[in-house]
């Protein structure tokens, strides 16, 4: 098995067929569970939990290529709006301490009530990401049955997402 | 009045007692309604609606500004986390078409559901901001008696903590 197969997102193993992007110092994420469709995560390459840890050309290549990734994502998703949010610290309702912005492509609709995307984002982000059963059984302990309904998707499914948007960012 | 009294937000105006930072490409600001102590927005000068709009140039100052002023605020208002956040375009719930990142200073416990903030960040942008009456009346119609009870500051006592920002950042 290559050294590349995984990355670490915190304490967790992220499939490389996951990766999407890499950049000097950030990498593109597609989700296990997607809140929406096209909903991805920018990751910091080093393992830091803040964004107050990232330095400043850390931050500008996050958000360079947080915007990059939107404009594709929004148009490849047939969506008019982007959620960008960034949970930083434990307070903020981080669950995961590795640095790393949410952009979700956003159409009028979408949620009922626009706003309940961030009850979403409030799941643990390992679950929306990694296919760790102890992880996906604690999920569906808190959050109900409605968590379970929305099936993982397959390694080849995530596969075939990344290839695709790595090729409209090429 | 000397032309610099008042700052274009989208269609309304912001009092220059509001604006605690200048940067090239950004401005920072605090608000009328703040929906916890501390939390201010970073808004790019240029009046464009979306974070999308926005050069790389500007895209690097509005979050390395954004991390400079979380910094700060976390620590002047004895927070542990920041919650930042950027609705970009009506879909996301943008209320004020004019590009701005959301930096709020969190705490364990500050609200009893930790994402009920983006309830608060969902109401209209401008009435957390500004001083206008029909915006005001309108805010009160839709989201009720809470929103009456959270007084507006005067603008000496945003001057005051504009002054106090300004000087950390310093």
């Amino acid at each position: 098995m290559p050294a590349s197969s995984f990355y670490k997102f915190g304490p967790h193993s992220i499939s490389a067929g996951q990766v999407f992007m890499k950049t000097t110092h950030c990498l593109g994420l597609v989700n296990l569970k997607p809140i929406l469709p096209g909903h991805v995560l920018v990751i910091s390459r080093r393992n830091v939990p803040r964004f107050l840890d990232l330095s400043p050309e850390e931050v500008t290549d996050m958000f360079q290529s947080a915007q990059r990734v939107g404009k594709i994502i929004e148009k490849e998703y047939g969506a008019t709006s982007l959620t960008i949010a960034c949970q930083d610290g434990p307070a903020a309702g981080q669950t995961v301490p590795h640095c790393h912005v949410h952009v979700i492509p956003r159409r009028l609709g979408d949620f009922e009530n626009n706003d309940d995307i961030y009850d979403e984002i409030a799941r643990s982000t390992a679950e929306l990401l990694t296919n760790d059963d102890a992880i996906a059984a604690a999920g569906a302990a808190k959050h109900g049955v409605d968590f379970e309904e929305r099936a993982p998707r397959t390694e080849e499914e995530m596969a075939k997402e990344a290839a695709r948007l790595e090729s409209l960012l090429a």
